[in-house]
């Protein structure tokens, strides 16, 4: 029987296991794709846990922008991870312009979680993951040219 | 006791009602940003339900583009309602580039329903909605310049 | 050209002209269904929204249950209409837990919005929505067995 | 400068990180909670990426009820992945029936993808997911008690 507590550890992700199955090839570097899904749906969950992190907070008065950015940022990264996840009759005019969003999401999320990020620790992890999101989109951008 | 099933129409929508009793101002004319919230809500709906119908197609094979389409589109729809829809804090560098990203989803998927629109009825109904949304997406834009 | 504004209300909803198209036939009634979808599309609308107006009172600090009621009553209807959405192959071993979920979802929700009603009018708004599609929910099943 | 591509294994999860740093304590073992919410994710991810592979085989007609179930299971885990992370004024009147109905969909999804797994890898891959995932819920079901 599996023991999920056991393993601290998560090994190959599913986004690198589904594409690794995928029946057709596709152009774009697979490593890359997995990375950047797993980097959305990472940020995806920061964001969530966050939010509600903040409205658990004394100053949660003060946290009102960030539990609103985290909510648009999770929103936009789940649904972001879920366009790119799928490879069939892909259409860049969608993807680019949402992978365009998406790191805009993240940017301004991430720039209001650091603004926390010394007194609360779940915005600083928060703001990592959307730093680390940004980033992934913005290269998966460049990969697209 | 409510029947629900009684009144066929709807009357004014909650996007109208919620943003009635909205406690702070907000810049955006109410009246135009109820209707973009609610093309978007119709447009997810019509494309999650287009979608499904498309798989109880004879012709499924042909409909897989309409279908990976709808589902994109669906999943951004409803995440730009969601963000369009939270007025705190409202951060125009998220907004306009999802309500772009948007604005292609539904035009890609507009264009591949319209292809399949003589044939089903579904497909017909599907992309008006995605033209309607479209729309309302690119009048809100403009709004917001 | 559209003219998306000047209509105030919204005719025959899209719930209804996607299921008045779908290619098969289904067991349930069709008008019970497109109301369940629309009451579960209007809640989700209601509980993002409420979620963002509490956000926006004073009075936030007293206002966090609320808040997080509304983030996960809006994720589980709106779930519930995705899935209910959905006719081919449909499995009720899926769809009537989905619904018991939903409806329990929105009675707590209901429950703690209505506490606030009398003070903010958004959360009298939105229990109203939470009881309707607790109602339709119930229904639904009811008509299920 | 990160390196996303570079560091196959994924570290600790963000579930994990993000229960970390959460202001308050709370009454479920915080290990088991991040186990299940990656599970949760884990089959969001392969049951989105499931469904688009579906699509892309030859022998699309016969997948449609797996490519159904994994748009239903997709969903519910990512609404019950979001709930189960919101530990503010948490609900047990709304998250035992969700995790209820989330195993159910599991289960479903998980016997469908099996079927298929001697002709494709990915369905292989994605009935796994499931397994764990049912798992899980009921892992943590039963700690609720």
């Amino acid at each position: 029987m599996l023991n999920l507590i056991a393993s601290k550890e998560r090994a190959m992700s599913y986004a690198t296991q589904m594409l690794d199955t995928y029946p057709r090839t596709f152009n774009l570097d697979a490593g890359l794709l997995a990375a950047t899904i797993d980097a959305l749906t990472d940020c995806a969950q920061a964001c969530t846990a966050d939010a509600d992190d903040d409205l658990s907070e004394q100053n949660v008065a003060e946290l009102v922008k960030c539990i609103r950015l985290c909510l648009d940022c999770a929103d936009i990264c789940a649904t972001t991870a879920g366009v790119i996840s799928r490879q069939t009759e892909y259409d860049a005019n969608v993807t680019r312009p949402l992978l365009d969003a998406c790191a805009a999401a993240c940017k301004s999320c991430g720039d209001e979680c650091e603004r926390h990020a010394m007194m609360h620790g779940h915005c600083r992890v928060c703001a990592e993951a959307c730093r680390r999101c940004e980033l992934a989109c913005r290269e998966l951008m460049d990969a697209m040219k």
